[in-house]
């Protein structure tokens, strides 16, 4: 059996269409999670972004697909094969509008930093020098600075839309991502020719 | 300002009628997460569960009503008030139908443990003597042993209709919990009469 992993959420989409065009269809049900394929002895496994890496680390998949933004948070023992050149969206630093806030140098000390992505906030701050509290969230970040959670917000934007509904306003870039095609370091070794042939699509 | 910070998801209408018996209403969007009520001065704030408690720890919330669940995984420094006696639900230890394992006793050594709860997990096979491997999954655990990816789940069942739907059994009970209200530490001192009052509904 040769499992394919692919993202619930803003990825599924591109997913499931970059999938097609390497000759990979299954019958869609958003009821199941585990589909058979056009292919022999194929499966396509769709589960949680952070999910799709675990489950191609442990080697229940062969290959997935997942932001770059969950394999530079997490470091999974994986291999990264391809930029797929969709899910373009970027890791930045917002904060409210009529923040006193308006660049990193007016940050003060011991800042509260909401984010979903604790590593990369911290190894961002750590860099640049400033010393910061990381208040981890697991969703609506953007709300974090309107109940003063916290002063700033890390967080990932596609088109900017819940940043400017939330009266955000980014300060600064941390990182751009995209979808990455990931497999696991043994099927990498046992399914290359496999492997090989859907890279060359 | 009062603040008091509910649970999306499974929770979330249970507590919406838990505070209109208290007298706090406010008119429902499923596009705002921040909300104005009738009494004055007070806003209720609805976030994932694990963040309800974050809010309330770090005073953003005062008080909050999150699954005893997500307070035993992670500990957090608040003070809980009250069982709400609603949200019902077990944690257990579940395999397939036919998996040769039956009971806890008939566990191999460092079996693979797929979970959302992994310091629940390991604390339970660690008092059973039960050397496991946890693997950390965040949503759709049921699908983990279809997969091959662990042998054994630990997870949470209302009903139970999800681990019949994907052909799991219950070995073991580990856990049983519900809702519970919480308070943050200084707010349960600043506020602590109209706390009072709220709790003698």
């Amino acid at each position: 059996m040769y499992r394919i992993a692919i993202p619930k959420g803003s990825l599924l989409n591109d997913s499931k269409a970059f999938l097609e065009k390497s000759g990979i269809s299954f019958e869609w049900s958003d009821r199941k999670l585990l589909f058979e394929t056009n292919v022999k002895d194929t499966q396509v496994l769709i589960v949680r972004p952070k999910d799709v890496a675990v489950y191609v680390e442990k080697g229940a998949a062969d290959i997935g697909i997942v932001g770059s933004d969950v394999l530079e948070e997490h470091r999974y023992k994986t291999v990264t094969l391809r930029d797929l050149d969709y899910g373009h969206c970027t890791m930045v630093v917002a904060v409210p509008k009529d923040s006193k806030i308006k660049n990193l140098s007016s940050i003060p000390d011991y800042c509260k930093v909401a984010t979903k992505f604790p590593n990369l906030a911290r190894k961002f701050f750590g860099e640049q020098g400033i010393p910061i509290e990381i208040i981890e969230l697991y969703g609506s970040i953007e709300i974090a600075p309107l109940t003063d959670l916290s002063e700033i917000i890390v967080d990932l934007v596609g088109t900017g839309k819940t940043l400017k509904e939330n009266g955000l306003t980014q300060i600064e870039t941390i990182s751009r991502h995209s979808a990455r095609l990931i497999a696991n370091r043994v099927s990498w070794q046992l399914y290359h020719d496999r492997i090989m042939n859907f890279l060359n699509i």
